[in-house]
């Protein structure tokens, strides 16, 4: 029997206590998940960097270290690491980031926060407009980006996207994932498309160009009264501007998944303001399910002698 | 010249005293729109049930009645109407009611509530299973919940359909939008489509068959938990089944559009439960623009001797 040691976050474990071990069994393979051995008992290492394990050295017969996350900057330069180590790459993160943007986006569309918090029992027949009429720009067109701004196309809105350079069919294999979607680069891009944007969706890295990018400035070309949702980074808002333009209802609202610090602090103000929706970095995670399953099949490609999925190259850190 | 006599709500007037007769000159043809005539003069009746007509014996030159809502449950049965009776079917309450649908289903799918009250500032990252791990079936295949099905297919949710009589090709042009939607019909395939269902949407006309249609035993049959929305009609659901399935768990949240008395009075239980959202019959609202489009449309098709577009079977009601 194979010995599995969960090394992710406690609060995770009753999740992944029977997931995976489903998963693993799904494929016929015997083992135990467990969240204490004896190192030297341990056959796999489901590791997370908000888990217990820094030092690998005592996981002498380990035979890989598989990661539940798909970053692994955090590990990758970990020398007591001597064993394969295999990231995540959950198919579900995708289709989360994308259920997670619609359902916000249309969320702030159709004004249901109106009739969620009614204590008076306001019947107020005010439809909102269609979506056709609301100009809506998806900042960043990488994998996630792009399937989002494709689904809001779908779902009829005016969808404006901007990415850094310029889409092309030769360089992204993805322009007809883009198709209805008035396309923007570059700096002056930026600006057109921020123009009079009643939503704005940032999913954008985290580089150095894209620093503070949701500024004062660039928070002042949206429409009064603009919806911004982050699920990217937090770095990519300036927060002191971000709160300003709240108070003067330039933005009318504001839904962030990331901060700068994580958890939000709780007194964040953030937290206490009205026109805000703090969600705690949900947007994009990996679901237990999908990702069990990746485990599942990484420990019988080793057991089997097969090359396993999404090995990380040490050397270029991914 | 034809006269076509406004009996729509008075407070619509000024939208449509311009906007259907400029649809129905876009197509060519000499009319005349107006509040008031001598009934034997009155070519088309365009028709609302908050209008001023409830008798149509004096009209008996009049060869139509063009609705100017979808729902004709109020006037299908009026023995002096004897003239056929068209409904409305705009483009713009379609994707007005796709917008409603979709937004309401990831709004609990995604657990939004949650974090929109959430005084404490918790920071619990719990993130919702996939929507392709979501049964969601919708009641009801007509122009809207065809359309609605589609939608949330194409974001992944695991969608069934239900409608009253089989959909073959043969009998609707529409199959190929329900492609990948799981389909069932009659009383067997009801029990099928709502066994284990995370989601319900009801989308079916109010006839003697669908009253009461959602009922202690039906509601019982979804998962536990289950999210019942309904955009289509108050007597769809038995009020005193869901408040008891609310109480006991057995429906996890409620988003109600309509009621069987509108405004929902303030006294009404659904207004202080906290598993239930009133919205005030908002989800479909018809677009004066494309509404003019289709009536005149169909005053094209009666004066060129073709099949008019949404013509009611007063036997099946709708």
């Amino acid at each position: 029997m194979l010995t599995l040691l969960y090394a992710g976050a406690d609060a995770q474990w009753p999740l992944y206590e029977t997931a995976l071990p489903d998963a693993v069994a799904s494929l016929g393979l015997d083992a135990k998940l467990t969240r204490e051995a004896d190192p030297k008992d341990v056959d796999y290492i489901i590791y997370a960097p908000n888990g217990p394990i820094s030092d690998f050295t005592p996981f002498e017969n380990a035979k890989a270290v598989l990661s539940l996350w798909a970053g692994v900057e955090k590990i990758v330069g970990n020398e007591t690491l001597t064993q394969p180590l295999c990231r995540m790459v959950d198919r579900g993160l995708a289709e989360g980031m994308v259920e997670y943007v619609l359902g916000h986006v249309l969320r702030g569309h159709l004004g249901m926060d109106r009739h969620l918090l009614n204590p008076d029992a306001k019947w107020e027949q005010i439809a909102p407009p269609l979506a056709r009429d609301r100009k809506l720009v998806v900042l960043g067109l990488g994998e996630l980006g792009t399937a989002c701004a494709r689904m809001l196309k779908a779902i009829n809105f005016n969808v404006h996207g901007w990415s850094r350079s310029e889409k092309t069919a030769a360089r992204s294999g993805d322009l007809d994932a883009l198709q209805g979607v008035i396309l923007h680069h570059g700096p002056d891009g930026l600006e057109t498309g921020l123009q009079g944007a009643d939503i704005v969706v940032t999913l954008l890295p985290d580089t150095h160009e894209t620093l503070d990018l949701m500024n004062a400035e660039r928070l002042a070309l949206l429409a009064p009264g603009a919806h911004l949702i982050n699920p990217g980074r937090g770095v990519l808002v300036d927060d002191t501007a971000l709160l300003a333009a709240l108070d003067s209802g330039q933005i009318g609202h504001a839904t962030l998944d990331v901060f700068r610090t994580e958890p939000l602090p709780p007194e964040h103000p953030y937290w206490s303001d009205p026109k805000v929706t703090v969600t705690p970095h949900i947007a994009a995670e990996t679901r237990v399910e999908s990702a069990s399953e990746v485990i599942a099949q990484n420990i019988r490609r080793f057991e089997a002698g097969e090359p396993p999925l999404y090995l990380v190259d040490r050397a270029l850190g991914y």
